[in-house]
């Protein structure tokens, strides 16, 4: 199988950067999906959303929670958009945020990778050290996928703990610098850097010049595609731009039109990032 | 609803300190089970250590990777597995390490503590700061749950991070004084803090004297009663110790004496624990 880093450059090449985020929120979805089961719905305007987005982005992130909350038939609904993705030829980011110890962190990284999710890549915790990112790392290169280490997060209190400074350096930093090595040689460890703090982008891909970025935050948590200039390796590569609400829910629950808004705003974004 | 610590004071008080972890690794299963569909064999295995060991722990903590592992099937055998334990008056922890911002946070505790899960605890990680810990406070106090959030971890490459000094103390501790504040005034916050660390667990012990501790690490991964015993107040309450291995799976998967060894292995760590 083509390596991780080698499918992701070849999606962003044909598409652009733009990473769409499905997160499926049962309160905003169409009125037409919301009298459906809701598990149904969430598969059924997930799927709608893929084939919408198709023509501008590469990448999708199926976001782990909202399908969970229905349990068992959310799962069920999960595996089957992420495996219609894979089908449309996207890569896959699945958004877990998944981060445990040893074979227990095999386990979770056996559901991503292997059949019952068969994502490209999963989203992780650091908190709990070596023995937590390891072995999702040993899995994940049994079959060529990914994975994105947590480092400096895009929400307003991420920096309660991120930002601390531990030995002369941000804890961002440190964790930073250990995915650097575990990206080292392979470039199948990305790291999760927010959009929406430009000067840490900045000096997080001079600290790690060879590690894939995701880059959340950007649109509806107002980062720009100015801020996420500085994401990007010189060449154009390295980094995906993650847009959730703001492609997927560009439109009022009633809205008959809102096909056309998610095709708008996809492209929009698709354009921005490309013209940065 | 009782309070999520009076629920929990209430059985340490009449079973003693010990958690069950509830961990079944297909490979690990008794022969009996190994024919049947693999979440099939997970959910009757999980409910028969819970009659099994029910003489002798009020808490349980099924550990979710094992069951996703097994996709819609496994997801549908811990939410039977959670709800027998309830309605046999265990206290569950859900330990599920999750850890997400805003409303993905909200969905993920709505699983947890909603119809999906309706456990009466969850496990969360800190590292995304602020707003990936008060969205799980916000809705596990809406129904009088509880949570415990990840300070300082068990296993041997827990300490990578955990352990950094920053601004003169290290990292754990910081998250540990975020707890306590968390905590304060509802007794619902707890924190995860390993038996392997004897030192640290009395270090924050005097530190958040309020705090829930879960205590994981004893048992299997080494850590002893004496090692635990700082984890308690001086009355003896305060902390919940979890062994997973050490009481699920004391046998060889071709045993036919196994239940009798997983009811030995429960009444000596209750008694240890007991005598500590």
């Amino acid at each position: 199988m083509t390596p991780f880093p080698a499918r992701l450059s070849d999606a962003v090449r044909k598409h652009g950067p733009l990473c769409v985020g499905i997160d499926p929120r049962l309160d905003m979805l169409p009125a037409a999906f919301r009298s459906l089961p809701p598990a149904d719905a969430l598969e059924r305007f997930s799927l709608r959303i893929l084939e919408l987005v198709r023509p501008y982005c590469g990448v999708v992130k199926p976001q782990a929670a909202f399908f969970e909350l229905f349990g068992a038939d959310g799962m069920k609904a999960m595996a089957t958009v992420l495996r219609s993705a894979k089908s449309m030829g996207f890569v896959t980011i699945l958004d877990a945020k998944r981060g445990d110890i040893a074979s227990t962190a095999t386990a979770y990284a056996e559901a991503a990778f292997g059949p019952t999710w068969d994502a490209d890549s999963l989203t992780v915790s650091p908190y709990l050290g070596r023995d937590a990112v390891e072995p999702f790392i040993a899995e994940a290169r049994k079959s060529a996928r990914g994975l994105f280490v947590l480092v400096r997060t895009s929400n307003p209190g991420g920096g309660l703990f991120q930002n601390l400074v531990c030995d002369g350096k941000p804890l961002y930093r440190h964790v930073g610098d250990e995915v650097a090595k575990w990206n080292a040689g392979h470039g199948d460890v990305g790291a999760v850097v927010g959009a929406t703090h430009p000067k840490e982008l900045a000096e997080l891909r001079a600290a790690m010049p060879d590690v894939w970025f995701l880059v959340p935050g950007y649109g509806a948590q107002g980062g720009t595609a100015a801020d996420v200039k500085a994401a990007f390796r010189s060449d154009g590569s390295g980094a995906v731009v993650s847009s959730s609400r703001g492609v997927v829910f560009p439109f009022q629950p009633d809205d008959p039109d809102w096909e056309t808004k998610v095709v708008g705003a996809a492209r929009r974004a698709q354009a921005e990032l490309q013209s940065r």
